[in-house]
């Protein structure tokens, strides 16, 4: 199972793929897309969209799943946020990906083993869960992340069927 | 010129299609898209973007507006709103489209003449505005008026350069 993690933002959005055999992970590919602020908001969101079309042809992800948001106190920032979410997770529909969303509490347990843990131990403990990992930047950290946490409750969720 | 007006929502996007010729405005169609609040968010936005495409493709607009948005001071409304509104600029933009940003206050004076006007104010003078007209609800008669304020921003750019 291919499984594509995604932290959305209007300015910068993490990606990270990897591939999960039960509870093999590895490393398939991670970085970041940028969108030009000087661009109005809509070819913004359309080239985040092309983007992100253009990375699930080349990998071909079987799942994808993204952070529940941290819905900021500053509205003109949840909007944004929420523009650039909204075409994130429907591009990823689109192309007949499920998307799953996990709590951050969730997706810390899963990485570290406690929802309490620091940006910095959740993305020391993403390069040791995949070796060999070149992590491009914070936001393809947490991408990856989320991608663990949704293999995680995939395997989970296949103990308890068999 | 054909103009896409749209007022975005997650659960309701209403709709409305018009023709402007100078200061001719001719009413095509409007309508509504509803998304069914018990699916999963990455299938209602995937459903909005492809009835929204659809609705693209069958009219032929060659230009969107949408209001500027009156931010919430929910912030869970506003991630939703975002979310949806994201979704269908893309999808205006992803089709070729220009997409203009109008304030609200701008497009009561367009068609009402003040930006004060009141919502009704604002609906009545669409039906006066587009004779023949049958608003499907509010949201459509928002879309509509967005429409009918581009065609007077185009209009007025006309003269300027002429």
């Amino acid at each position: 199972m291919i499984i594509l993690g995604l932290d959305p933002g209007l300015g910068t959005t993490g990606w990270g793929i990897i591939r999960a055999e039960g509870n093999r992970l590895s490393h398939l590919a991670n970085g970041k897309f940028k969108t030009d602020p000087q661009a109005p908001l809509a070819r913004r969101l359309a080239h985040l969209d092309a983007m992100l079309a253009g990375l699930i042809v080349d990998h071909a992800p079987q799942a994808a799943a993204v952070e529940e948001v941290f819905v900021n106190s500053n509205p003109q920032s949840t909007l944004k946020l929420g523009q650039a979410r909204g075409v994130v997770i429907c591009a990823a529909a689109r192309a007949g990906l499920d998307v799953g969303e996990y709590a951050a509490r969730l997706v810390k347990k899963a990485v570290v083993g406690t929802g309490a843990a620091e940006k910095a131990q959740v993305h020391a403990m993403v390069a040791r869960l995949l070796p060999g990992v070149k992590i491009d930047g914070a936001d393809a950290g947490d991408a990856l992340a989320v991608a663990i946490c949704h293999a995680h409750h995939i395997a989970s969720a296949r103990r308890l069927r068999t």
